[in-house]
């Protein structure tokens, strides 16, 4: 592995000592090593935001720590949930006693630890109300949205729930918020080439040189279709084509986009993607009103690049552009 | 090649135009295909500050336009100069008759350029000044710092006599605010992967898996150490045993940091490195000020990171602090 780590089971312990070092003006280290929080939480008045998931998907899920995003996030081991006890002391530091909106993605680990913690922090009495991200188009037929997985759309998720707190909402109206972004979001990523978790020092998928997989999840679970590599332009069709039928996105609709890179694709190569796809959008009449070419939500050292769409509205696109500030996001307000 | 392109002499093209879509609110396309301009820019009254490289580096160069940064920037293929004509042009885009500051990188192919450019320029009336940036210590000896080249210590280059120029500075206060910079900076890079030119199609050098490079340059130009892969915390001590004595940075000193990847390392494991970086400069009683850990100067799709350190005095830690909006760096103002 050409890695730069120490012992491969304490690579998130060690990744988060750096981080809180790093990020000293944004986040801050609580009484629970797997919980980190924003400096100012609980933010008095405010409904708390909580995220949480497994770590190698940097800037997700701590990188959206941060000023008008999410208040603390529970941090697992690699591509693995955090526990039921990290989400719960998430949901304490974050809680200001206006409630916890607790915004993740649809992974089995994941709603099984939420769902404790939610239990626990009842018998404290803090309210927490969830919104379940299921983006990836890719992942189960629309019929079937509830099995569909959470990826890059959680970004918006989160940028919109964290967002409608800053701005005064209640516990309702943040899961609202939150609920209608990613009711309006669709994903799909294609995959390049296979990641290494440190601490098993191989490959747990395979993704043969010379071809691509499309649809492929954060962790590598299988996509929908396994072909020779394409050309930038024609795998910017491929996305659209999976991305637009699925809400469906129409004519006249306005739009904010995330390509967001694997990890190990170089981000010149996410512009080219880019290109492409706001040309496709253009042609069938659908305008980008914001986009966010970059690493936003990576699975470790995988190359390859996911697609993300959000449907916008007077309302996503003011909680859009409220300022905000963490590693992974940073918006000027207007 | 398991990358996201077209054409692969298009590849600098192509990402070009999705740049400046994804950019709008802060880019601008000129006359010129290979320059680019902040859209306020020439700003009034106010100092242009250019600069230009290969390509391939991104954020470098076109993520550094922006507001108190770059107004200007002139782009190579990858991995080669712009051409004189490029600098030249782009004097012009950013020259409001207070003269222009070329703030590049040490390269036989932009020294010449930029020379030739400077000429062009004087015909027109509009009077460059430059510096020249070496942080590299690896590069060349001490004593032949001249010889060294420029890498991410670059982006303190930038920021400093950006932020010079935003506060009203003259042509000579702008260039003597970046040569300070570039003169309080050392950087070291490691790799440990080569990297694949596109339209060349496979590495054009070597890292062997298993091995690392001390010293590597941001076009794989060779270091001065291949060694058996160490742990991120030896790797730390090897980067700061390199830079700290060169300068020095002694007892008391305050720095400001970044520690970049090379393009396909996860931003995780910069992270782990950051974190004993700075616990060995604080074992020096090295202050870190402020530190930037991400990808803020790449090399394609190379493996490794590069660490960077700028002594501080008041002058540069209020330039620094200084809000500043582009796609490589955003710093929100105090």
């Amino acid at each position: 592995m050409q890695r730069i780590i120490n012992k491969p089971d304490m690579v998130v312990e060690d990744m988060l000592k750096g981080f809180v070092k790093a990020h000293d003006d944004i986040v801050m280290p609580t009484s629970n090593p797997r919980v980190l929080k924003y400096k100012d939480a609980p933010v008095k008045g405010k409904v708390g935001v909580v995220t949480g998931g497994g770590s190698g998907h940097k800037p997700a899920f701590i990188g959206y720590i941060g000023k008008n995003l999410c208040d603390a996030v529970a941090v697992g081991e690699i591509f693995s949930s955090p526990t039921a006890q990290a989400f719960y002391d998430a949901f304490r530091e974050a809680d200001s006693g206006k409630g916890v909106a607790c915004l993740y993605g649809n992974y089995a680990g994941d709603n099984m630890n939420v769902k404790m913690a939610i239990e626990l922090a009842a018998d404290d009495g803090i309210e927490v109300k969830t919104v379940v991200a299921n983006d990836d188009v890719a992942s189960a037929p629309k019929e079937e949205r509830h099995k569909r997985r959470g990826v890059a759309g959680e970004v918006f998720m989160w940028k919109i729930g964290g967002a409608k707190a800053a701005l005064g909402g209640s516990l309702d109206e943040v899961i609202a918020a939150a609920q209608k972004a990613i009711d309006n979001t669709r994903s799909v990523g294609i995959g390049l080439t296979p990641c290494t978790i440190p601490a098993v020092g191989h490959p747990n998928f395979e993704i043969k040189p010379g071809t691509m997989e499309v649809g492929i999840g954060h962790h590598g679970e299988p996509g929908v279709e396994v072909c020779e590599i394409k050309t930038a332009d024609e795998m910017a069709k491929m996305m659209v084509d999976i991305v637009v039928p699925d809400l469906p996105f129409v004519e006249g609709d306005e739009v904010a986009v995330i390509v967001s890179g694997l990890g190990a694709t170089p981000v010149m190569e996410l512009y080219i993607l880019y290109n492409k796809i706001e040309e496709l959008l253009a042609e069938k009449g659908i305008k980008v009103y914001k986009s966010f070419v970059g690493n936003y939500f990576t699975s470790l050292e995988m190359m390859g690049a996911t697609f993300t769409a959000m449907k916008l509205d007077d309302e996503l696109k003011e909680l859009l552009d409220l300022e905000c500030n963490s590693m992974g996001l940073k918006v000027f307000g207007k």
